[in-house]
């Protein structure tokens, strides 16, 4: 069966964003920075339909990493910004030919029609919860496994729902001091993870974890 | 010249203890598991004067770690409870025989006569701030390093002052959900780290930085 994962950067100090996000500044004060890593590479660019790049270990992670996704889940600000009903004329920050080339499920509360983009994406609209996007995403993605995009808050959702199988979390080597957590103050127990596979590289370290059961 | 360095060991959502800890669970709810790693290597067991131990990967780090420190720098809370004055008929929290095998410096408030142990050490109390901790445990360590033993928010003044060397984070794979955070909100700029070394086991992974000057 496919699995669920995702993959998401991270600081030492656990943030996936800087503080203040705004339209101008997605990730936040410093947030860009963390991501440093991934841009210049050639699995990347080419997801962005961009030529060239580098090739190299954290290249090959990447690569991996998309390699085999059939579907793609994500929450609602990571499509468009706000949490009110929809302005359908507004089609989300992804632009035509978005990276994810699969359908991706967006967890909302306010109903919405598809909205078909360009390289096999198409945005669909899940307003009856993360068990109900995860049934949805397994059906589009057949034997191939489905991400979580983000945000935080719907990884950690998945995560403590007992539903996500392995994730990796690349750790910059950045203290950022302030800004969205990826784990933060959660409700409930400790969960123990066990450690799949670590990676080095000189601007960030892999590590891939599974949910112990 | 000897360099300022620490090692802790962090959860993987970045907390160095749990919840709610006590005289009876000093690292809280879930803690002690985030250091079970150590407690059965034999470099570890022979600081504490315990025969045999495992002999493994984890086990040089541990022994590297601690093989060239000449003194030690701890928060209060790590030598004792409390912020008051001193109770001086109570030595601590580390028997007669600690750890430490160096002269430990003690930030605190409330200035206290030395306090000498067994096998080395002896907890020294400074009462005027991280830099004249520094200097005193430069001048005792004499060519060896200077190891700050913790609490989380000793490491982050030094790290914030731009006094740490180099530190090593030992991310256990676990997530606390709550806790002591090691990093957590800081003031100031987001602070650049580079990668040293990254040492992979099953049990934790092992990570070296140096603060980016």
């Amino acid at each position: 069966m496919s699995k669920l994962t995702f993959d998401i950067t991270m600081s030492l100090d656990g943030f996936i964003a800087g503080r203040n996000p705004r339209l101008e500044e997605p990730l936040g004060e410093g947030g860009e920075q963390l991501h440093e890593w991934v841009f210049g590479l050639r699995s990347w660019r080419e997801l962005a339909g961009l030529e060239g790049g580098e090739t190299n270990r954290d290249d090959e992670i990447v690569r991996e990493s998309t390699a085999n996704i059939g579907a793609v889940i994500m929450g609602r600000s990571m499509f468009g910004v706000g949490d009110g009903p929809w302005d359908e004329s507004w089609e989300g920050w992804w632009g035509d030919d978005p990276p994810y080339k699969a359908p991706v499920f967006v967890l909302t509360h306010h109903p919405r029609e598809p909205v078909p983009k360009l390289g096999g994406t198409t945005f669909e609209f899940v307003t009856d919860g993360i068990e109900a996007a995860l049934e949805r995403a397994r059906a589009a993605a057949g034997d191939k496994d489905i991400a979580i995009a983000g945000g935080a808050s719907v990884a950690q959702q998945y995560l403590r729902a007992g539903l996500v199988d392995d994730f990796q979390v690349h750790i910059a080597p950045r203290l950022l001091g302030g800004g969205t957590p990826l784990f933060g103050e959660a409700e409930g127990e400790a969960l123990d993870l066990e450690i799949v596979r670590v990676v080095e590289s000189p601007k960030v370290t892999h590590v891939r974890y599974r949910v112990a059961r």
